[in-house]
């Protein structure tokens, strides 16, 4: 059973991304967390910014595992890519477009608005980057080259989710997935 | 002289890109903006809502103004669009990081939230798509194939916006300006 800490994170997590860091209150988190009240303060102590900062490390720590997961299944990078995206397009449908992107809203809301989440979201972007850029290394690419693609994709990814939520419909995150066949081929490991 | 109306709509543009809906509230739009009070009321009777609906529309139709302006420089779309999304990392960076996408974090916070402003959002999205596609058209590229390849090219440069601003340097923004070159190289006409 998680602890409350655990809980009041993965509550966070949730409304962070289902509605961004200003929409989110510490009595929603409560309530919907179903905390004591005091545990809050308890355990961040120093309120909201510190929790939202666990929350974003926590999302990003996720991420980052689901990527070598899904991308573990196929051992060609070229084809294990896209079919990752496919599979980010079918769960960004499957949560009613309230889900994909943990990161983005909070990471542009606090871009220039606090030094402490925008610390947190680089950490948790780097370390997207770096599950791709691993997979990458492993089919052959240079270490430097890999970090470039993977620069590139999470970018296209992540405005691919941007579109396929606002336009309720996978389809833009597919249309990206096919694209990256092409870009991919095409791209040097070197 | 910017009429009252548009007064209010262009503060409104311009908080809403650097801090998001949640964050923007009347007050601080009408003491930017230098408006009366109660003219906000008086041409937007709707409120809030209605004021952004029209401030998503104004910064749309801006940006694929700007696309159109932008991509004409060069005629061949191979290499007019590289060199644009270079420009992109530099006006992001001149912004201090506040500017580049005046509807990414509006259409993330609204996407379920509010159907009128997802509306907006989407609208803004295909003009920015259609933009992009013209281009591609005038280039030999067929309807269907340069609105695939624009919708690609908006996520990879909305995504690599977020990165840029998350990360204060333009560098996301030109490693994606790289590896269109790569890309666009390599993609079909039809």
């Amino acid at each position: 059973m998680a602890s409350t800490r655990d809980q009041i994170i993965e509550t966070t997590c949730i409304l962070l991304e289902s509605q961004g860091y200003h929409a989110t209150g510490l009595n929603q988190i409560l309530a919907e967390s179903g905390a004591p009240k005091g545990s809050l303060y308890y355990y961040f102590p120093e309120g909201k910014e510190e929790l939202t900062a666990e929350a974003i490390a926590r999302s990003g720590g996720i991420l980052a595992q689901n990527i070598r997961k899904g991308l573990a299944a196929i051992d060609d990078p070229v084809e294990a890519i896209p079919a990752f995206v496919c599979g980010i397009a079918h769960g960004v449908e499957a949560s009613g477009f309230r889900g994909g992107g943990p990161l983005t809203t909070v990471a542009l809301e606090t871009v220039n608005s606090s030094e402490r989440l925008n610390l947190a979201c680089r950490e948790a972007y780097a370390g997207l980057r770096d599950a791709f850029a691993e997979k990458l290394i492993a089919g052959g690419y240079t270490q430097a080259r890999a970090e470039q693609i993977a620069t590139f994709i999470i970018s296209a990814i992540e405005g691919g989710i941007l579109l396929s939520r606002t336009n309720h419909s996978g389809d833009p995150l597919r249309q990206v997935a096919s694209e990256f066949e092409v870009y991919l081929r095409a791209a040097s490991k070197t």
